[in-house]
C-alpha cells in the first residue's frame, strides 16, 4: 500500500501513526486510550511500536474509543 | 460505525461483505483468493461467514492478493 509521498506504507505502519496522532489530538496517553477500549494498559504502546499483529475487533475497539470510523485508522498518512 | 444507510455496521460484517463483492468481480472461489493470499483455503470462507476475528496483517495479505488498499476493505457498504 502506497503513503501520499509513494513510499510503500504497511498497515501496522498506518495504524501506528494514525493511533498516536488521534491519541495526541485528544490529550489522551497510551494507558487512558487502552483504558477507553478494555484493552491492557500497555496495548496502544506495542501498537504503535509495531510490534502487535492487532485483531480486527481490537482496531474496531480503538477506533470507538477515539470516536473515529475504523477506516481513518488505517488511512495513508 | 455507520454503513450508508445509518444502521450499525461491525468491521467483520464490513470486511465479509468487502471481501465476498471483490472477490466475485474479480471471478475468484474463496479458495483460489484464499492460495493467492497465501492463507489456508477455508480462511477466506470463515471471514466471509464472519466467524473470525482476523489480523491485520492477514487483511493486509487479502488486500494485496485483490490489489486493492487495506481501507477499501473496511468501507462502509
Amino acid at each position: 500500500m502506497r503513503s501520499q509521498g509513494g513510499a510503500v506504507q504497511s498497515a501496522r505502519e498506518r495504524l501506528a501513526r494514525r493511533l498516536r496522532a488521534l491519541r495526541a489530538e485528544r490529550g489522551l496517553s497510551q494507558e487512558a486510550l487502552a483504558d477507553l477500549a478494555d484493552l491492557h494498559r500497555t496495548y496502544v504502546g506495542s501498537i504503535e511500536r509495531r510490534e502487535r499483529n492487532v485483531s480486527l475487533d481490537n482496531v474496531e475497539r480503538l477506533a470507538a474509543a477515539l470516536d473515529v470510523d475504523i477506516v481513518e485508522l488505517l488511512a495513508p498518512t
